[in-house]
């Protein structure tokens, strides 16, 4: 079930990957942030990992942006309708 | 640690049953096109389970709405930028 959604869970690692590095947090300091595990999060920013809801939740507050942004990688909506 | 999110897993429940209520669709058949246990989505919109991204994902496809509309309840963020 998850590989059909591959390409998803891949883009939603490197969008937390891009923010992470955007604010200039190593994974070590985003984790204890976030209140994960360091080889968790770095198996997510690869894609291998499925996250649960509180889990995007507790990255989104760590990394100071909203949910959305998290989940389109710092991009919010609003600018994506100015593109359209 | 998820009864910290208790507040939020409540609105995420209650954001997918007015969206499916919205969409005349019954747990029933949105289980079914979601391919989700109907037991589950009902514990889901009763604030009883933290759902993976790629569940979010399933629920936002078989209901026809973005992930962010599921997540702020059918609401669009520019529609929360124009009430600031």
């Amino acid at each position: 079930m998850t590989n059909h959604f591959r390409k998803d869970l891949d883009a939603l690692g490197q969008n937390i990957r891009t923010i992470r590095e955007k604010k200039g947090l190593s994974q070590e300091s985003l984790s204890f942030k976030a209140d994960l595990h360091r080889t968790y999060l770095s198996q997510l920013e690869s894609g291998q990992r499925n996250p649960s809801y509180t889990t995007l939740l507790k990255l989104a507050n760590a990394l100071s942006v909203s949910i959305f942004e998290l989940i389109n990688g710092g991009i919010k909506e609003s600018d994506i309708e100015n593109q359209e």
